[in-house]
């Protein structure tokens, strides 16, 4: 039996225009910062590549500096800088900010300062989805960038974290958004490149991986795409529903992302049912798959007030554009089995 | 006429092995940090490539730290710790030092206290490669890494940095080598990847890219391929001395890696060269590829006691493994003619 991904907010899979592209890029001699013919070759592959990225973000008014992360782009943003965030932010973010800003039952978090604040668009493990305060300082857009229909020049943040795996370009690439005007304390020095703002021979491949998969990705949104995804979601969690009482869907009563469905069944601990559903050929997570094989209670939903009881017994189901019914209807079927069994030892 | 790529210090064509690594890697879905079955499989070619890497190192007592590039290890390294080196580092560990540190006319370094300083192995400019002390504390490896014969091990070094895209790896990825037991600052904090030493999810395909370029490259210092890459270049010098007398070849008395050449033609400036071999179908460089299309007079030559005119009279042409006799030749031949024209206009 083949088996099912359903960790689509973990990563997903390479799409074919960026496999292309990558190929294409891999022929690409040059160093970008060489003034030779192979260098001006490979620099119009990088810079092709920031204005489909400009594009699918909406970003008209705004830089793009390249990373090799949404967590590097975080670092960038975020040092030198003082700002206040939720617990709920990922880790790469968390790991900078003042985390003094709560979030309520739904996730759903309210800023009093904005110019001193930084809030995600979408959760990673919930999927709920903000709205964002004007003049943000900062936004996390991982999740959201390639799922949820948005423009950076209207949104009303400074600063953006996109990364290019989580909408089907390579892992290892991402980027800093900045509106013109702002600048940002250089992380890594040397040769210059990124307008001085990030050093380092440019990944020029995934650049070229990221700025194709950027396009087909906002091609998917303006098709409707998401649609039958956000169907089957709710699909799944009727059929979770039905077969157990105690299981709570986390962010429902909020604004979600199409493809998420974060669900408590309180004593049955995340990484039991995440071990379990691999061995039965499904995979899915237990909270951030980004925190290097840690897991352990949820710090996001801790902070949206559930028990600790309840932050450990989550796990999320993230589905991606080539899921079908068959495949949600297949792991609902085994998880029913497999809770029927843990319910049984716990009677 | 195709075109004669002779920049290969400031990058080299991809290594078939490295394409064929990457594709494959193209089809692994998962994030390495998952744990499910697709997440461990993504792991797994993130560690047969850091095993790779660290055998061609000759690195058995040493990490292996990921990051985007020399550049970003160089940050890594350097962040924290006050360094001493000479000028003739690259810019990205120039960044970050105190450039005390003098060179001789020949371009070698003498370290007096090695534990506090910086030596480059190998310099990108001229070629010259430098005998390291004893519990040195950081080595640029880039140049070196991938042309010498040399064990990581027995180097001295207690850091060391190194680049996939000098050696047939993509552009975008490379790493700190760390003897075991030694620390560094995490600049990039977030999910704790690399041992919380550098967090973000993993350039996959990069990386499975570099660690089989590493093993490629190592094979073809064991095979010796880079001896006829030395006669070639011993070719190149003597046909270009031979049309010249005035031009200076530098480093010629130290030791060198086998690819490079730099020569100074006092009067005729680097990027005006450049510029013309670029139009006549060959790709050199003035200087440091990775100094982002800055062309000036060449901070290394001035540090190695050049005047300012010689400095800015400087070529550097880097051959490759698949450098024939017939580019050298053609090369010498229109440099020639193109200073024969220079002469005349300077008359």
């Amino acid at each position: 039996m083949t088996r099912v991904y359903l960790d689509h907010n973990a990563t997903t899979p390479l799409r074919a225009e960026a496999r292309e592209a990558m190929l294409r890029a891999m022929d690409a001699l040059g160093n970008p910062s060489s003034v030779h013919a192979e260098g001006r070759a490979a620099k119009a592959i990088v810079e092709r590549a920031r204005g489909q990225i400009s594009d699918a973000l909406g970003a008209s008014h705004a830089d793009i500096v390249f990373t090799a992360s949404a967590t590097e782009a975080a670092a960038l943003a975020c040092a030198g800088r003082s700002l206040q965030g939720a617990a709920i932010e990922h880790d790469a973010v968390c790991a900078w900010i003042d985390p003094v800003l709560l979030a309520d039952a739904h996730g759903v978090v309210r800023i009093e300062t904005p110019a001193a604040s930084c809030l995600q668009l979408a959760n990673s493990e919930t999927g709920v989805v903000q709205d964002l305060p004007s003049d943000l300082a900062l936004s996390d857009l991982t999740q959201a960038f390639g799922k949820l229909p948005f423009g950076f020049d209207w949104l009303g943040a400074e600063m953006g974290l996109v990364s290019a795996h989580k909408l089907g370009g390579p892992k290892g690439i991402g980027a800093l958004v900045l509106r013109q005007g702002l600048d940002v304390q250089a992380q890594v020095r040397g040769g210059g490149q990124e307008m001085g703002r990030r050093s380092g021979t440019e990944n020029v491949i995934g650049i070229a991986g990221f700025g194709a998969a950027s396009e087909a990705a906002q091609r998917d949104i303006a098709n409707g795409k998401w649609d039958r995804v956000e169907k089957l979601r709710n699909i799944l969690e009727n059929a979770l529903a039905a077969a157990s009482k105690t299981t709570i869907f986390v962010g429902k009563g909020a604004k979600r992302l199409p493809n998420t469905s974060c669900f408590i069944t309180p004593g049955w601990k995340g990484e039991t049912q995440v071990m379990q559903m691999d061995l039965a050929g499904f995979a899915v997570s237990a909270g951030s798959a980004c925190s290097s094989g840690k897991v352990k209670a949820s710090r996001v939903l801790s902070a949206m007030g559930y028990s600790e009881l309840e932050a450990s017994s989550a796990i999320r189901v993230s589905l991606g554009l080539e899921t079908t019914e068959d495949d949600i209807l297949r792991f609902a079927e085994v998880w029913a089995q497999k809770l029927k069994k843990h319910e049984r030892r716990a009677a």
